[in-house]
């Protein structure tokens, strides 16, 4: 396998990040394009990138998708989406017939964790638990070194744990209440900022709202990281409230790191600290000591996630 | 590996039960022993057990530990344990010391999750996940058909999942609040049987308070079976919070099936009913269809799942 090279394309909500993955030098010629309107035009779009890159590197021996969908991993299906024009399309033969190399498809979450287990935060720990923390909480889990996908291939939706179970109703399509993702994603952030920012006018965050500027989880951020305690407040909130998840995932998974990502942590330990803290308090000895880790491959996990995901589907196959 | 035999012991906190597990017969001379008081006692006896099953049954190649305890699985050490006089104690190299057998060690959870795959409830269902309602909650996990403990063999602890994080303090040695454990366990049920036997003194619960009668978990059990519609609500309450930790499981691993097994399933679906509406309610689609099924081994899945989990090691290290 070590002449081999793979293609990875983080399929997001707007945009696709395609690159290709060799042994040596890990990531070559980076792109990013639309993912188009319609079904027909990300088919297209899709097509047309995973082809040049194809043209481009004559080593490449298969394609990796991470797309953000309830995805069939073994029948190569994109289910639904909540972000992107797909239903029920069978986009691993689509691709695969278009561009004439074996194509394997994986959500989005699952393929950024085996990224950040691979290359990122989680090397060397085979047992790592990853939470991807934006509009949403997003999930991936590596047990034992590999992807786990549950029975189909649905699983690890880890923002769809409950914390609270007479909290708020969840997001997009989830019927439940009290999931981590209602009360601790960059929208819960947002606000929470808004509701410290009204009770507190003299903070950094109530000044913004007084001025009539948007008061979202990118302006708590900022405002927390240059050191408003109203805006710090409001991370000790959800961090902590990340953290009862965490202390949750760990007496399920006892892993080796639970990885936090996303849009999020841009706050960094000003998120992590409050969640460790909830981690050493609540999980059971030895869980209490799983490390949280931040990410550290950003926006790159996602695609080079899903081309060492197609090159350890490659190397099952070739076994 | 068709001749071989393994055994099989399910150490309880008063009693322990060892089998014989063969391909042909399963279980060959079934036996009840006491674990003693102290730690020499409980290895004097167990060893005493172990070499009485072994000299019956010459083709026996392996024996296999299901214990209520911390566990590393790879080294064969239980950790600790809440009601066994154990601590740090390298069982399996002192077991196969004297009893001449290859020796494996597993928590009682995990083993009666494969017993309950291999040979009950989900047969044929290589992603399960199992909970034991007893006087705490209990759990095993079989992802891809094999049993999944964790980075050390700790993991698995199910019943430590928060579905209330300002929920009342767990029990025993659990610092945490609002566990599934503290609010829908056997000690739960009662609890809540007592309080709503207060509330409504015309009831059969309430008779029994009025009466000077223990108004406990087997109480509560037997009224609602006799169709007390107070008692019939206990388990409504105590169900549906089964079910919001089932709901988050289910999320997380896709599972084919959750199988509730445990002195609590003794109601039977007045326990799973409320347990299988919450996960329609609150599970993602396809999760809100994962199938909770009953037990079927009862108080043998320790023991059988035990000897199974000593086959499955043998058939690894002579692979």
């Amino acid at each position: 396998m070590s002449g081999s090279e793979t293609i990875g394309v983080d399929l997001g909500g707007t945009k696709m990040l395609i690159g290709v993955l060799s042994g040596t030098e890990r990531l070559y010629e980076q792109r990013e394009a639309s993912t188009g309107q319609t079904e027909d035009e990300l088919v297209e779009l899709l097509v047309r990138e995973v082809t040049e890159a194809r043209d481009a590197r004559p080593n490449v021996t298969a394609v990796g998708l991470g797309i953000p969908a309830t995805i069939n991993h073994d029948e190569g299906i994109a289910v639904s989406a909540v972000n992107l024009p797909l239903a029920d399309l069978p986009i691993r033969e689509i691709v695969s017939e278009r561009v004439g190399l074996p194509v394997f498809v994986d959500n989005d979450g699952n393929v950024a964790a085996l990224a950040e287990y691979l290359y990122g935060a989680a090397q060397g720990k085979p047992h790592m638990v990853m939470l991807t923390v934006g509009t949403g909480i997003g999930g991936g889990l590596i047990l034992d070194g590999e992807i786990y996908r549950g029975s189909t291939g649905a699983g690890a939706e880890l923002g769809h744990v409950v914390i609270q179970a007479d909290g708020p109703p969840c997001q997009g399509n989830c019927p439940n209440h009290g999931c981590v993702e209602s009360l601790a994603s960059g929208t819960a952030l947002g606000r929470e900022g808004r509701a410290a920012a009204e009770s507190a006018a003299d903070s950094a965050l109530g000044k913004l709202l007084a001025d009539g500027k948007e008061v979202d989880g990118k302006a708590v951020t900022e405002a927390a990281l240059a050191g408003d305690e109203i805006a710090v407040g409001v991370f000790d909130l959800i961090g902590g409230r990340l953290g009862v998840a965490c202390a949750s995932l760990a007496n399920i998974f006892q892993p080796n790191a639970i990885v936090v990502g996303g849009g999020v942590i841009a706050a960094g330990d000003l998120l992590l600290e409050p969640a460790r803290r909830e981690v050493r308090e609540r999980a059971l000895n030895p869980m209490n000591q799983t490390p949280i880790l931040e990410a550290t491959l950003g926006n790159d996990a996602g695609m080079i996630g899903a081309a060492a995901m197609a090159r350890s589907e490659v190397a099952r196959v070739s076994a």
